[in-house]
């Protein structure tokens, strides 16, 4: 069916109220579920709702969580998202880490007792469209193995970073370490299809084609043993400093069961000012640069296009899915 | 021949003095190509003191350049490398970060009018040692595209990241986000070997197992379209913060004559205490769990251990390069 942004929030935020989540936990998971629909990431979008729904039922999730912060250096701001959804946090991030950076020229958020992070994109973006550069780290429930191992160790931990570019929109990167999504695997498992060698290890970490062995098995990180490097930065820097779960501790986003998840995301929000008064237009010789070549895209540009035209023609999502999010009222 | 550490640093200072190199700078730049050779870092070690030398005697480099520094705000640090060598600006960073990064929670070293950066792991290691986290992206002379184009844009664009682990040593990430180091391709050219399909592109674009069209070409981003978006990420963080040349903008580290490359370097340094006064353990059990599996290596331990002989043992260094440096006293 066809449905404006404002009318699809108040549609998933009434829901969520309806299972006894707290109305402002309840806008917040609604409005960053539509905004990833949005952007076009269905797989954080609005297909999300039943199972964030049914982790606050199972109280898997706190659906009556209170964010929290602390401020314990000038220049760090710890974020308890207190067994709730991870998003509370993220609004509590992205409302006060901007006057921080802006006076010290560099500010650390660090989310504890967090959850699924969704389209990390948007959050960066959010600090780049106030003229701040960002990068986020989250980790997440494992499925990688550490290069050279077979154990599940490491999510894909996705890192995600924006800056501002005098004159355009901002640039937005989004990449999780694995080669690709887990949902690519699952759909050439639906469509009865091979994968290709490199999408992921079987149990025994052998390379595997069968997408029924990856998905019991492991998935690569994206550029072999660079990957899983990355991935064990990502490792230290979301769960280690925030004290959270690391990703081999953490339960699964998706299952309704089991203890909270309890994964981290750490946020680096710098002034872009703080070393050069010309950072944003130096940005947008290179990103000119960029776009002067074809063939290339600018990383953001796809999801940026995609959300002017949800503003401005409304969302088509399927009538299962809505109905599904109707059958949780 | 076999040398030990110390005399080895005296004499590559001594040349870099007889050059007409600053006391000071000659022995920062002494001490950083011996330790990269220590650690068995080759390619970034004594073999480069014939370029080194070269370009202070072209002027390319400023052998009499004086750091200096300034901290706009109050967590972070500028640091001018005054076109000389980097390591000078290195040691300045690791010198007075520290402080900063305890007083703030974390603090954002921006180096500009740098040069050849050497073995990041290195000196985010140095940060590790005085029990903090440390991240560093530097940019370098262009050899790889932007996803989907064929002009020289990024340089292999760096990061390395190490951090504090309870009772023991560092862990320490230090990688280029191309899929391997050109050097490997030079090795296969000398050798009249084809290399991998996935190591470079022609100047069209175009894989190439042909290593000679692959040195005129593009080396390939390590995962693809994910090592072009890194790359991109470095570039912003490593030559757009700090007022540097872009990739594409700067001159080889490796030709003796032009101008300064002029790169930028970027640290960032965490105190991991700020978000939770457990990290360095919490991060030992990570590590314990990496060690714990047959077959996975402990990222930064391979050079530890070098550096480790060589410090009881001594270099062993070819004959022809120690020739070499001697003969340009």
């Amino acid at each position: 069916m066809h449905i404006s942004l404002v009318k699809a929030e108040t549609l998933v935020a009434g829901v969520f109220e309806a299972n006894g989540v707290l109305p402002d936990t309840a806008r917040s998971v609604a409005h960053a579920l539509v905004q990833a629909e949005a952007a076009g990431q269905y797989g954080h979008g609005l297909r999300r709702v039943p199972v964030y729904i049914g982790q606050a039922r199972t109280g898997k999730v706190d659906g009556k969580a209170r964010v929290s912060s602390l401020q314990p250096k000038p220049a760090v701001l710890t974020i308890d998202a207190a067994l709730g959804y991870a998003y509370p946090a993220l609004d509590l991030a992205v409302e006060k880490l901007p006057a921080i950076a802006r006076a010290q020229g560099i500010a650390l958020g660090l989310v504890h007792r967090s959850h699924h992070a969704g389209v990390m994109a948007l959050t960066v973006e959010r600090f780049a469209e106030q003229g701040l550069v960002a990068m986020m780290f989250a980790n997440a429930p494992a499925s990688m193995a550490a290069w050279g191992g077979k154990k599940r160790l490491y999510g894909t931990n996705p890192i995600a970073f924006a800056t501002p570019v005098a004159g355009t929109d901002p640039l937005v990167i989004d990449l999780a370490l694995s080669t690709v999504a887990a949902g690519k695997i699952m759909a050439a498992k639906q469509q009865g299809q091979q994968i290709p060698a490199d999408w992921a290890f079987d149990s025994d970490g052998q390379p595997t084609t069968d997408p029924d062995k990856a998905l019991k098995g492991l998935m690569a990180p994206s550029g072999g043993a660079k990957g899983a490097a990355l991935a064990l930065m990502v490792e230290v820097l979301a769960a280690g400093l925030t004290g959270s779960s690391f990703s081999y501790e953490a339960s699964s986003f998706m299952a309704e069961d089991g203890p909270p998840p309890s994964v981290g995301q750490t946020l680096i929000v710098i002034d872009p000012v703080a070393g050069t008064a010309a950072a944003a237009e130096r940005i947008a010789e290179l990103a000119s640069e960029l776009a002067s070549e074809d063939g290339v895209r600018l990383p953001g540009r796809r999801g940026q296009n995609a959300r002017q035209r949800a503003i401005a023609q409304g969302l088509e999502i399927d009538d299962a899915v809505i109905a599904a999010i109707k059958a949780l009222a």
